[in-house]
């Protein structure tokens, strides 16, 4: 049978990231059966489309080209794996879309992954940004940054592309969330600015090597921007702008969204208002009040042990670690669904919960189960 | 024994708006008794100051330069009597200011101010506005005057200038409440406008005829305009500006603040950034959403009749009128407050308030009593 790993590289190939049909099917059998079933194609009740797509996948010419690229392959269990991307497993699904990636591929510093869930931060907004979004995003990836802070952001024009190069600017890391292949520079102008992230922060994304942009994959990578992250500022965004569907995700994950005002008369202060109104959006004007807004209690100011947060969890028994795997870090999720995420049966997976217990990693109440942060343990 | 009138008329030629002081001895003793002290003199125990004054005044020569000014002065009782007011006597004091006014010197039309409670908004900011604030002064007046609300402002420079030419420039009637005599000019550059104010709307203040503007008199003048009003739009603001101390005000009467956001890097976005993010004024981006904040329930939508809120009121006899007059319409008092208000036993007032209640002019919680608004009766 084929590994769990080269099962998700494969699924990956033959669907598209956020499939909520995929997630049922991953939930209920798997990625190894789930990839058994559409590159066998005896069973009749399986998806044709990805099984026609299966049957033309060269796995080994896809890890020959991540190899030339230098790309790395990521799954859960992975020491750098950022379990709290399950949280896309419990959230309520946003245009359509739900699930945690099968896979990550990635090119470059994989270690900053599992630090975003404490202290990475999106800064999205408009790719057409005026030149006081441009300002507002550099100041705030700047500031950001040499506060401990990982920016993530998507690469574009404007907003993104402002952001990363604020960070740059202050010889900090920053994550580059991608709609493509990890390999390919999109857009073309900034493959400069792709292949300097690379080098000191990180490319990231779930579809494989030579995957182009669609527009349904800038909708999921937006997922990945605000479940990657402890939080979400808007800076300038349009009605009609991705930073609202990325918004839109991190209010299903229950992640902080922050705005940064402009000025009434500007179309691209649309979006930011309409979520300080509307979406309960703080208003903030500089990358400080973000920071006391993400951390309240001053936990911003509590340096994490590097690798401290991994430990824990390293010295988990295997049935343990896929248990904690599966909870959600915001929200609540029931033994019960935590035991179809994983698999195992609910009887081991409630015994295995309340040995997280003692250990205080999980939290726990009437509503279900929680990982507790590894700041706050 | 001199009148009513002629004593508050008195009273406000010796003493400075908002004087805790003050607010105390009227409270204790009613204006004339105040005033038969001071101007008699022979009780040792009474303010030196405001006696000394007192004997300067001529108030025969006070009421000729009204009359050939034009003006009309207000006091509680009278048709237009903004009765709303009373609210200044049971809010906290603001920069040791309180007190609703002794009464109120006019130019212009008097019938818009009991209309205020329900239809008035203020707009304030900067005498240094920017040509952005300007326009959105001007953009929010003309919109609120088109949706029948009557805009008040203070007749200076910058975002106050705007918000009465935005009205003006609509046809519309605007309130400017003066830090100085209502025959004065100030400042001087906008004489014009006040005239043109005065012939379509309504200058009003406190202060006596001939009296100039001080900083101690600004201060007392924007808990009128905050009083007077529905709820504060502050459009441009930096840190140090008066609009932060009409804000107070309006939070001390439990009355909404809103603000205009702007660029974040001007520095008169400042305090319309600072009351959204502390203080819990509403972000708003035109008069629409403003009115909806101010009118939740389509109450805006419901023409008042003219006079209507006053026939009521009118009905009573004259005791319930008494004791109406010192109810507030927000926030509660109880019948002991309000008795030492008016000045009646605590239990004629008992029974009045249970003759109103009847009539459902006012509510009644465990905290107190409270006026209904004209237009939920």
């Amino acid at each position: 049978m084929i590994d769990d790993r080269r099962a998700r590289m494969a699924l990956a190939c033959v669907t598209e990231p956020g499939d909520p049909e995929l997630q049922r099917q991953i939930q209920l059998y798997g990625p190894q059966e789930v990839w058994e079933r559409l590159s066998g194609a005896e069973h009749g009740e399986t998806n044709q489309a990805w099984a026609r797509r299966a049957r033309a996948v060269d796995l080994d010419a896809v890890q020959r080209i991540a190899e030339t690229a230098g790309l790395q392959y990521l799954v859960p269990g992975d020491p750098h794996w950022p379990r709290h991307l399950s949280d896309l497993d419990h959230s309520e699904p946003v245009a359509d879309m739900r699930g945690a990636p099968l896979g990550l591929w990635t090119r470059g510093d994989t270690s900053l992954l599992p630090r975003l869930r404490d202290r990475g931060v999106a800064i999205v907004g408009s790719r057409a940004a005026t030149a006081y979004g441009d300002h507002m995003a550099l100041e705030f990836a700047a500031e950001f940054t040499t506060q401990g802070w990982v920016v993530v952001s998507g690469g574009a024009y404007g907003i993104d592309a402002a952001a990363h190069r604020g960070v740059l600017a202050t010889g900090g890391a920053t994550v580059c969330v991608l709609a493509c292949g990890v390999d390919s520079s999109y857009p073309r102008a900034h493959e400069r600015l792709l292949a300097d992230i690379a080098t000191s922060g990180l490319l990231v994304g779930e579809l494989p090597p030579g995957a182009n942009p669609m527009r349904s994959r800038f909708l999921s990578r937006n997922r990945l921007i605000a479940a990657l992250t402890a939080g979400t500022v808007v800076v300038e965004a349009a009605m009609r702008s991705g930073a609202r569907n990325t918004a839109s995700w991190a209010e299903a994950l229950s992640r902080p969204i922050m705005a940064v005002p402009g000025p009434v008369t500007a179309a691209n202060s649309w979006t930011p208002h309409q979520l300080i109104r509307s979406q309960g959006a703080e208003l903030v004007t500089c990358a400080g009040e973000a920071i006391e807004y993400l951390a309240p209690l001053g936990q911003a100011l509590l340096p994490i042990p590097a690798g401290g947060a991994e430990r824990a969890f390293d010295r988990l028994p295997a049935r343990a670690q896929q248990v904690f795997e599966h909870l959600p870090s915001t929200g609540w999720a029931s033994a019960e669904q935590i035991a179809a995420g994983c698999g195992l049966p609910p009887a081991t997976v409630w015994q295995e919960l309340n040995g997280l217990l003692d250990r205080a990693m999980v939290r726990r109440t009437r509503t279900g189960w929680q990982a507790v942060p590894a700041a706050a343990r």
